[in-house]
């Protein structure tokens, strides 16, 4: 986490594990942090905590509007249009941001309510198999991915229109939520997200499931014999369908190209096993995709416990220059910013 | 560990990770031990280390055969052949064991050297992604699930002969040196270890591979957004793919069994998704797969710190009464040995 303060406080919608561990952080930081939850349960246990936490939508979003508070979303799929709905009636002047894992559904949802103006879409790349307040803790975005969506501006920049300003505030202020969070903000089209996401944390899922499958159906030895790289391959193999499916059926397109992918890898190792005894080709291909990975991912602990960002920083000012330009060039790069 | 000591010496052929942690918890259990590596760099890496290693075969395996030491077979599959020469050739009393990941391959080579009353073959489940004599530790074995065959007195109980004294005994020597390393020693014939260990062991590793292709093929965007899920599915893709594929290749039927069952999952999933939209059988059915291997696989920590091994226990005293008999159902269970 950084010394920043926030210039607008948040309000968010939803207290899982994601929206929870970031009301967590926000209040540690000292920045002004309240929230809504539709459970008794949830809300309950977040206030039994101290923190600010309401079951009554209405009036949490009446004082959101008070506030011009920055809205984070951080319901599943199917509750995002309703939730839209109420935000449109009590709150039309706030920011809204999401911490929901796809980005293209959430933006069609928002644009045919004509709410894109002030909506800069975000997914923090951090979570676990587990969910629910119960789940929730401090430090979950220290050094995470936080992407940030700028279709908005990539929108306007095509059409030779100016960038609304309310969509560029917004867009600051979800920048600086990221940042005190302790995370990288990595800017990305709704698309391109979706299309990373699925290569990296849907597919996961899929063969996560998979393989638990594969060894259940060895029987008790199997399964007694599962030792550390079965434990990794299916970890999130217990995380609940449900919500790994709200994730696939928002982003069938990805996930099927990254699934054929996948299929015919395997399919190619089988028949090269079958025919030549090995499955080389796949074996070599891994191993260098996963060495590329690690050079290219996330942050390396330096001997004294310092951690370098394996990320090419990108310095942009939001509403400057060739602004647009610059954010698509960080996309391309998975940069991370700095804003100025 | 236990406090138990072994009874008989010792002698480790081939000193990488496996081998190598061996040693050093032998060594630190104070029971005899010495070893032989091929590389000298290796053998004067555990030689500065003040361990009893050698590069010269013949005078390691000539002093075994005079301890009627232990033989531990430590190296690549494809130089186990030429190894067994030797030891037939020096070390003619000896009981051998082995800890390679495959087991119907090596019983074939012991075999075709009539060399098979006196080996019991053996497969520690640990290990990692890294190799070598600079990858060895001490308690690398503690809690492992330590798979020790019984395919001698298995054919000896099916054709109504005697199982020979000198494999019993080196049969009881294998289980307290797992035990004595602080594993859970569980019996299996070398083809269902094999089976088990291409579902739980080998299709990891290919998994992991494909996912590593699959995400390094959406570009830099993609592996910035890599997260937990990536990074734990593809651990195992940093493992040499000429290590993996000496398994592969020396397991082509289990692991081809096991392909065909992963890609039958997905390929039905992905049916599924371009079809109704969502993946939600596989997901259901890998979520409940997962919770019966949390259920029954290793052990739990409980309150206190104290593990509890959730395998069954079998209590068995070779060559005595129904012992293979006994062997076989700890086998279909999963079940770790105690001797007795």
């Amino acid at each position: 986490m950084t010394n920043d303060t926030l210039a607008t406080p948040t309000c968010i919608l939803g207290l899982g594990l994601i929206g929870g561990s970031l009301m967590r952080d926000l209040a540690e930081a000292g920045a002004p942090v309240y929230g809504w939850n539709r459970s008794a349960a949830t809300a309950d246990a977040a206030a039994a905590e101290g923190f600010d936490a309401s079951t009554d939508l209405a009036a949490v979003l009446d004082r959101a509007q008070e506030d011009r508070a920055l809205l984070v979303i951080g319901v599943p799929m199917f509750a995002v249009g309703g939730l839209l709905d109420q935000i449109a009636e009590h709150a039309p002047d706030c920011g809204i941001t999401d911490v929901v894992s796809v980005k293209r559904a959430i933006l069609d949802e928002v644009e045919a309510r004509g709410m894109g103006d002030r909506y800069v879409g975000a997914h923090p790349m951090a979570g676990s198999e587990e969910s629910g307040w119960d789940a929730t803790r401090t430090g979950l975005y220290d050094g995470a991915a936080w992407v940030v969506c700028f279709d908005r501006a990539a929108a306007a920049s095509r059409s030779g229109d100016e960038v609304p300003e309310q969509w560029t505030r917004t867009f600051r202020d979800v920048v600086a939520l990221g940042k005190l969070v302790g995370s990288e903000v990595i800017p990305a089209t709704a698309d391109n997200h979706d299309r990373a996401v699925a290569r990296i944390s849907h597919m996961p899922h899929l063969l996560s499931y998979a393989l638990a499958v594969v060894g259940d159906d060895g029987g008790p030895l199997t399964l007694s014999l599962a030792a550390g790289s079965f434990r990794d391959g299916t970890r999130v193999a217990g995380a609940e369908p449900d919500m790994v499916m709200s994730w696939c059926e928002n982003n069938v397109g990805p996930v099927t190209e990254a699934l054929d992918e996948a299929i015919e890898l395997l399919t190619a190792a089988r028949a090269e096993l079958a025919d030549s005894g090995t499955a080389a080709t796949l074996a070599e291909a891994g191993f260098h995709a996963h060495g590329r990975y690690r050079a290219r991912s996330g942050s390396r602990k330096l001997d004294g416990g310092v951690k370098l960002s394996l990320r090419p920083v990108i310095r942009v000012s939001p509403g400057s220059g060739a602004w647009v330009r610059e954010l698509e060039q960080a996309e391309g790069l998975g940069g991370r910013l700095e804003i100025f």
